[in-house]
């Protein structure tokens, strides 16, 4: 059985929604981020990042498989359960790709733009222009990719999409003021988030944590 | 034969490091991001995030491989070459983690302490007291799992360290007047970086492109 650490974040959504795809039972362990609860000793043994997401994976008889990072829990489930993950070839290397693009580029600048656009009480111009100006660089890179691609690493659903898909709904809700120029021009996007939003199991994993 | 498409920075010197790990002949284009290069169509075609490093490796008889997002090629190269990652179970995930750490943190929160605090004529001193602190976390998170880690996946050399190299040599050198207070405390990774900057292949890898 699965423990998801998780709370009702971006990051977090990505392996709810993987669970659900794969059709897995699984428990869910909400880490409060308000009351600082990714702090606890207990949680940081298990993600010494201290940041949600985090699984571990007990099977019996098995030593358990204990994991924090989206992408890397996103590999472990794909690999062992050989699913919305090529096993070799180019279609393989395309959805790390845009797995790594998510986690390295979409999610940290997003995140950025959301705590110095929207979060922060105090302004800095510089730092709003420069995130926003990243923002829909990277909104545009996507929208390329979708334009001649179903899914973002090519003709199949994979877990590049499944990391992409939070993020990219925060972009059109949370961050919708700051980025309304840039999503106006992207219908490529706006066809890719539907899509993806359609499927049963993104908006049963959408909805964890339970809070 | 490999062609890397790289420049002096941190994120190409990881490939050009685990391309000498491997002792594999390659081929360097220098992308001169001082010149914009990265936006020219030739190399938008490779890399459509327009960012190095990128990789094309062609054999004779088969498809190119084409691959961007530097922790996608390394992920790439060790699997093709059974090296510096473990085929299965937690060493695997554990090397995946450290990796992803790297990718969506270390390397994004350096780089834009890079920016705030160096690069830029324009103070904002919101985010350059915003990076200076999350660099110091993820530092003191690094040097945590080093204090009971010879390596950052555990004992084995792994592409997560190869990974980690040039952005931590980075935070002890461009960026040491905004994080000596951080550095003076971390006995661990100082083992680490020396461990590490001894590698032969480390030394030549940290040596491209020659320009
Ligand atoms: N690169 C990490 C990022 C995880 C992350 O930033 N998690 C956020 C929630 S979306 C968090 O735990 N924040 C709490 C904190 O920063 O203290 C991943 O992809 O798992
Ligand atoms: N997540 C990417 C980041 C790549 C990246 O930021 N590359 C920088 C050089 S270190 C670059 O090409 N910058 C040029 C630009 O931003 O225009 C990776 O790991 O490959």
């Amino acid at each position: 059985m699965i423990n998801l650490y998780t709370w009702a974040t971006p990051n977090g959504r990505k392996i709810s929604i993987m669970l659900e795809e794969l059709g897995l039972d699984y428990e869910v362990s909400p880490v409060d981020l308000g009351k600082l609860a990714q702090y606890s000793p207990e949680f940081g043994a298990i993600s010494p990042n201290n940041k949600i997401p985090a699984i571990v994976d007990t099977e019996p008889g098995k030593d358990p498989v204990v994991i924090f990072e989206s992408g890397a829990i996103l590999t472990y489930l794909a690999e062992k359960h050989g699913q919305f993950l090529a096993s070799s070839g180019q279609a393989r290397y395309t959805t790390f790709e845009w797995l790594q693009w998510q986690t390295s580029a979409l999610g940290p600048m997003l995140g950025q733009l959301g705590f110095f656009a929207v979060r922060s009480q105090e302004k800095a111009p510089l730092a709003i222009a420069r995130f926003t100006e990243e923002a829909d660089r990277l909104l545009n890179v996507m929208d390329k990719q979708l334009q001649t691609n179903t899914y973002l690493a090519g003709s199949e659903y994979s877990i590049a999409d499944i990391a992409s898909y939070a993020w990219t709904l925060a972009a059109t809700g949370y961050l919708k003021e700051v980025l309304k120029d840039s999503l106006a021009t992207k219908p490529a996007l706006h066809r890719w988030l539907q899509t993806v939003g359609e499927r049963p199991a993104v908006q049963r994993g959408m909805a964890i944590p339970q809070i």
